[in-house]
Parts: C-alpha cells; structure tokens; sequence
C-alpha cells in the first residue's frame, strides 16, 4: 500500500511566527513520516490581495523556506517548491475555469467575507474569485490526496472535490477525490491576548533573537486584576498561561496555574519560567536559521531540487489530463 | 522602422466557408506582407463553450491549418501556432486575471449576450467570463500592436488595451497598446440568404468538391417572385447576385444585375456563371487541400516550427513580465 500524497501550501507573506509553528508546522512535521508530503510556497495566491506589492516577494520567499526547514521541514522527506515554478497549475487552472461556474465561485462563504473584509466593494479581482480554482488545480495537479484544513478551509476543499469529480465525470477518471484532515490548531494568542497577528505587533517570531523573545515575554500582558503579588490572579484571562498551556509541561503549567489563583508564585517569576521555555523550544530553530542565513545558496538548491521533483510528477499529470480532453 | 505586429486567430470549431474567406482570410493574405503575422488557432478558447464537446478538436486544428494555407496563409512570411502548444499563455492569463475586476468583465457587452444566446442562465463557466482576459494574454503575450477586428469584437480589445495599460502602471512600461485594425467585411450571405454557417446548411465551404459547388449553387435561393423567364427580378433579394457582387468582376455583376432587372437573362444562366467563377476562385484553395491532405506530417511540421517561433517570443515576454513583477 502506498502513502497518501499530502498538499499544502503557504503564502510568502512576511516572517512566520509561533503560532504558524503550533498551528500548522508542527502538523507538517508529523505528517513526514506517514504521507507523500508536497509543501508549496504560493506566490500566485499572494497575488489574488497582493498584486500590487510586490517589492518584497522574493524575500518572502527565501525567509519562507528558512522558518520551514528551521522548524523541522525535511527536504530530503518532503518536496518543497515554490507555485509560479510549476507553469502546469496555471494551465490546469485555465482549464479547470473552463469546467467551473460563476455562480458556483460566488457562493464559497469566504468570497464575500474577503470582499468586506479587504474594503474591496465593486473592485474585486477576477483572480480573487478564482482563487479556489488555482487552489483546485494546485492539489489536483500533484493528485494530492489528503489536505489539512482547518475548518474555515472546507468549503474551498470542497469545490475541489466538485471541479475534481467534474472533469472525472466529463473526460476520464484522472484525479483522486482529496479528504480533509482535520488539523488540531492549538489556541494561542498574541503577547497582548489578541489574536496573534504580525500587523498587531504582538507576534513571537522564528526569526527572533534570544533577547528579543525574552523582552517580548517581559512585555506580555497578564491578569489585569492582579496589580500585586498578594493578589490572586486568573490565569484563564492571563497571555502567559495561554503559553504556557502549549510550550510547558502540563504538570508545570498545572503548578503555575495553581500559584497563580493562590498568589503564591508572582507574574515575574511565571514568566521567567515561560522565557525559559519558549528561549528552549526555539534554540534549535534559531540555531538551524542562522546556518541557512549563511548558505543562501543551500536555499536556491532546495527550491531547484523541489520544481524539479513536483515538476515531473505536475508533467504527467497534464498529459494525462491533455489526452483526456483530446488537447 | 519596424513592421508592426498583427495578432489574431480563430478557434478550431469546424471546416471554414467561402464566408471565413472573403471576411478574414482575404485580409490576412493581404497582412503578410505589411506585418509580422502571428496566427493562432484558438483551442484553449473553443473550451470558452464547448468544454463538453471536446472529441473533434484535434481534426478540427488540422482542418483549419489545411483550410489557412491552402487560401493563401504563408507559414514562411507568418507564424502559424497552436494557442495551447504556448503554456506562458496560460500563465500570463493567471497574472493578468489579478489585475482585472469581475465587474469590468461583467461589463463586457457580449458578455450577457453570449449568456443568452448559448442559454447559460446560472451556469456561466468562469472561464466564459475571463475570455477577454485570456484573449489579453493572447495578444500581449505576443506584443501584438495590431488587432483585426470586426466591430462587434472591439469592446474586448478595449479590454486588453485597459489590462496592458494597468500593468504597464502598476509595475513596469513593458506591453504595446494594440491599435484596433477595422477590416472591410464584405456581407456574404448563405446559398438561402440568411446569414452564412454550417449549422444552417447553407455554407460553401473551401473543402467542398467541384461537383458540390455546383450543386450548391443550383440549389441558390434567387428572387421568389421571379416565377417565369420573362418576369423582371429583383438582385437585391437574390442570393445568386449577392456572390456576383464578391467573387464577380463588378461590370460583369452590373450586366447580370441589369439583365435580371429586364428579363434579358435567366436565373439558370446567372447560377451557371457563378458557378463557373466559384469553381475557379476555388480550384486553387481545393488542390492545395489535396497536396496537403496527402502529407499529414506537413501539417506537424508548420505546427511545431509556429510553436518554436511563438514560445520564443513568449518566454522573452514572460522574462520581462515576471521580473516587472518581481516573481
């Protein structure tokens, strides 16, 4: 029995931060060892919001494939490869928006979300509305099996699964029928207790320094009731707790949660033992970065070797899609 | 000076009449020497409408190069290529369609037209609705500055001259404004007097046989009135006199018209010599045809040499493109 082939993807958007590690990387990491893994970094979707800001892309990019592979990303074990490498997406994109309804498009619950969300009113992109056909032709073209998602991402897993039966239906029996994988994504919010956001300011990233994570421990934002020690304090309304729930050992964050209600342990010494941590868990990380940062020529490699091996496999698929539609 | 560069193509949807003849190809003859020809047989764009009907597609592309050359399309002097045989094509429509508004393209007139006509009501392909801007690709692509259009057809230029001009602001001065060329089309109906096309039966074709022209033309629908010899006819009714006036020298066309007018000729006679200016305006077109039927590999050849010569062009564009975009 083969492995499943797993496809997903991020967006070179900016620096990643340790909720992208809680959230989806460590899951990718895990999944090297059962699945086929293709992890593609989307240029073309950045351009569906970001068509006009460009500048920084290729920076992205590089600093994209630096976190991965810091945090544990193997390109011996999986294939790593940037989108616009690959020109096979954007031809089966082409043909799948052939085989694909407006009105279909229109009704994925994020379109409309997106458009309010991004001001966009009468403007929005042709390619926008698309987007679930490239993201279709991203996981078909590599006959990507299983899919993690997180629950806002069904719907467009779906259509997938609807332009994928499509053409099975109307052509010949080509493309796998992709399952979600349901995805455990921890709850961790920002430094402030937002969301964590790099546009908020309260992001720890990968990238970050030694002394740069401590000093944003330092600046984390606890119980507001508790103004001194003597106090007892709620760790339910506490940013470290919620750290301390995902980087700490649970007895640990049980103990410090407990000397928290009680007053018996201060927010400065819960959030020493939390810099510890996070100081710990992102060592490596750190340590691996700047051993790339060194080599940029190691991540020219990675991303060549990657397009070639998604390359092959995105060759085959298309003549056999071609053959299919008498192209 | 340069020669300036001519864009255009037909999509590969059946055998060609002598209505394609006198309307494009005449015009495309005359442009080989004038510019740099590119001609492209539109597939990807026959799947606009008529993604479900894909069985005759690759009879249909050698049926049209058979019928372009052999009415005079040189593939020495021009480039003679498959639209899906250039996958930057396809790419470049994915980049354009970021930077196109789906209200724009709903803006299209014979966008709600064409929903109409085919009967779409709320299945409208996405793809159907982004035909102008893989009909952009296709020229800018090629950094078409000239554009043969009828009428009808210039609201979808307007739309790729917006989508150069849009790219040209947002990232760099690279694609030509492509300048619409107005062509003389002369009004040539079908053997019945409507409107000439396969689907009516009532098309010559540049395939057809010696003897099927001359039936066809027996068959002509003349004026309904004119019952006997001697009744005066009226030319402008006739369909007869309708091709007297394209494919006849014009006095003789003034002397036939005058003649059915005054009862001084018959319509037997009227058919018989169109018919024999029919047979010899295409006698050269149907031996051509046979030369090139009997050589199948010719047509691979004019195929693959036209691909060569349009990727060329293509990935110097798609060069200029990505680094503009910084991708």
């Amino acid at each position: 029995m083969s492995k499943g082939r797993i496809l997903s993807g991020m967006r070179p958007t900016g620096r990643l931060h340790v909720g992208h590690l809680v959230g989806v990387l460590d899951n990718w990491i895990k999944f090297q060892d059962e699945y086929d893994c293709y992890f593609m970094i989307a240029d073309w979707h950045a351009l569906t919001t970001k068509y006009d800001q460009t500048e920084d892309i290729k920076d992205n990019i590089r600093e994209l494939v630096i976190d991965w592979i810091s945090a544990g990303i193997d390109p011996e074990k999986s294939v790593i490869f940037l989108q616009s490498d690959v020109k096979e997406d954007a031809e089966l994109h082409l043909l799948f928006s052939m085989i694909t309804s407006v009105s279909r498009l229109e009704r994925v619950p994020t379109y409309k979300e997106q458009i309010e969300e991004l001001g966009l009113g009468n403007s929005v992109p042709y390619g926008l509305l698309g987007y679930p056909v490239l993201q279709a032709a991203d996981i078909l073209l590599y006959k990507g099996d299983t899919v993690p998602v997180g629950k806002d991402q069904l719907p467009h897993l779906e259509l997938t699964r609807e332009i994928g039966r499509r053409f099975n239906y109307l052509y010949e029996e080509i493309f796998p029928e992709p399952e979600p994988k349901l995805t455990k994504v921890p709850k961790l919010l920002g430094t402030d207790g937002r969301k964590m956001s790099k546009s908020y300011g309260n992001a720890i990233f990968l990238a970050d320094s030694k002394d740069e994570v401590e000093e944003k421990v330092k600046q984390m934002v606890t119980d507001p009731q508790r103004i001194r020690l003597k106090d007892p304090g709620d760790p339910d309304v506490c940013s470290v707790y919620n750290f301390h729930t995902i980087f700490n050992e649970s007895e640990k964050t049980d103990e410090l949660a407990e000397g928290c209600r009680n007053a018996g342990i201060g927010c400065m010494n819960c959030k020493g033992n939390l810099r510890d941590v996070l100081v710990d868990e992102l060592a490596e990380i750190r340590a691996k970065r700047k051993e790339l940062e060194k080599n940029p020529e190691r991540i020219d490699e990675i991303l060549a070797a990657g397009a070639k091996k998604a390359k092959k496999v995105a060759q085959a698929t298309m003549k056999e899609v071609r053959s299919a539609m008498n192209l």
